[in-house]
């Protein structure tokens, strides 16, 4: 990797967060820039909840809760229970430490700061030295549209544990929306190296980023080279809803499907051992494929995937990108995946 | 007591609280009607915190923290040490437990819910069968003038620690604010059998719901005695800064102030033992002064001290009352005290 080069990872929660905290460990600091999703932002009890953003924060700083993913480690529940007791809602779980967060994100959203700099700051009371940037300021809202309704993305995946039927996906705000313009200013950079889309569900982690106006340009024009990372492993989801999602929306639920989703400018897609059939299918799609262990079980796991896409993407760099069109003009050069 | 009578307790916080307990063990409870003090409500961290209201809450609630008077019994202060790794503000305790009350009601405030149904709600939670009516619907904030400068009373009480010396102390809004409703009408109902002032401190509980529009009036209008009980015992507060606020106002830090300061509408009066010097000169003024325990340690404490207090309302209903003018027409009987 290039001496002042970094690398931009775009991310949601749980499963992205993993790779996050692998590349977080193999880079220097300033070497790895964090995207993270905002969609799944919303208002509880008054409240601005960022889940994603804390997922990220508490994962990367050490304080993540290893059995669930999300929320923190020695958490506890006192408040609620009192607010159980008390009649409130409970379908959404705040924990005594993670509401600490909301609460003072609130306050600083009120104070005029924006979610960049709130989560800068919270970063960096969890010492954490990478820059974490929200993939807006704005409010942009996921929502699935259900065979019962318009949900809110909180609705659907929390309270109702992703049953409904999906037949559609929104990102509500998303086309007056403008992306955090510390994401721009990386992706323009000369220095930017690569960019790493972590193994988070496309429809609800990696869109809700890409369907903010300007983003998909960004991406097409980047010269730096982009790659994906499976967030499926033999046809299922490590994680999440992604498969049955997948499969409600008509989506083969195959590695090369989520390949194909980020087709338009992906130049690397990492896919599983157990995948291994379609790498050839990728490779003839134009884009460089890797076969590799995706599941990240251990911290080992996780900087030996990182490692993996670090080489990837070096690689890449040092050869003409496949893809052609917007993305750069140099003639197509021969695959190596 | 009358069959269908009721009796109105005036209070504030961890003092007043105290008798209103002994008040809700002697008397069932359509008989018992609370008013307590929301001048010390105030916005932290974009919560509504109303701290009478649960501190009275709590005590009747059987759920005070027998320690302090404030606050919940078995409260575990997870959030508040998160919140202090993230930088925030510490200066106001909050309790686990205690920010479920904070946290729901600041809500319901938000659905639109006024502070009497949300605090008639809270109260049901604890299994609270007493009508506990906050003194107003609107907000009304009692602030200290001190040789520092103006303070909301929370940075006065709590993060100031009483220290700075107080000049003047004003109600902000309560000259545009209505009193609670419900309890004008308690006030004007025929069944009303006396009201009775908490020994609750008078400038910073008692006074701000008399300096709403109207509630001296009504006070003076009212056809069933009135008494206090005494906040202070040998010229101490049992509790809280009243001496030293009064000696700073330059107000005698004796029983009998506490009588003087609400002459105009007083019918009867209760001091310790301790202060029995004082009896006479109350009783010279034309108000019924009882002299007993009126220090609450225990359990019995409480429900004697509410017992003496019905018992000298029932006393004073049986004779004319001493206190004439507007109150009432009848002609002046012979002191009992």
């Amino acid at each position: 990797m290039a001496g002042r080069g970094f690398y931009l990872a775009i991310t949601g929660g749980i499963g992205g967060a993993k790779l996050a905290l692998g590349l977080s460990r193999i880079l220097s600091p300033e070497a790895l820039v964090l995207v993270v999703n905002t969609g799944d932002d919303f208002e509880h009890y008054g409240l601005h909840i960022s889940p994603d953003v804390d997922t990220l924060i508490y994962t990367l700083g050490g304080q993540c809760n290893q059995d669930t993913g999300w929320g923190r480690s020695e958490e506890s529940w006192t408040f609620m229970s009192a607010l159980e007791a008390l009649g409130g809602e409970t379908w959404f779980q705040l924990g005594d430490k993670d509401l600490a967060m909301h609460v003072l994100r609130t306050n600083l959203l009120q104070d005029g700061l924006s979610l960049g700099e709130i989560t800068s700051k919270l970063a960096g009371s969890f010492g954490i030295q990478n820059s974490i940037l929200p993939m807006t300021n704005d409010f942009v809202q996921t929502k699935v549209n259900t065979v019962d309704g318009l949900l809110s993305f909180q609705h659907y995946f929390v309270r109702e544990r992703c049953k409904p039927v999906v037949r559609e996906i929104l990102y509500d705000g998303a086309s007056i929306a403008a992306p955090n313009p510390d994401i721009v200013s990386a992706l323009n950079d000369e220095n930017l190296s690569g960019v790493i889309l972590c193994p988070s569900n496309p429809f609800l982690s990696i869109d809700p980023f890409l369907s903010i106006g300007g983003v998909r340009d960004c991406l097409r024009n980047c010269r730096a080279p982009i790659i994906a990372v499976s967030p499926l492993v033999s046809g299922k989801a490590i994680k999440g809803p992604l498969a049955k999602i997948m499969s409600e929306l008509s989506i083969p639920v195959k590695a090369n499907s989520i390949a194909k989703h980020y087709s338009e400018f992906l130049d690397g897609f990492v896919l599983d051992n157990e995948d291994r059939e379609w790498e050839q299918t990728i490779t003839e799609s134009g884009i460089n494929a890797l076969v590799t262990n995706i599941v990240m079980r251990t911290m080992e796991d996780r900087e030996q995937l990182a490692r993996d896409c670090i080489e990837l993407i070096d690689r890449l760099a040092e050869k003409p990108l496949k893809k052609g069109g917007a993305k750069n003009d140099k003639p197509m050069g021969s695959d190596s995946g």
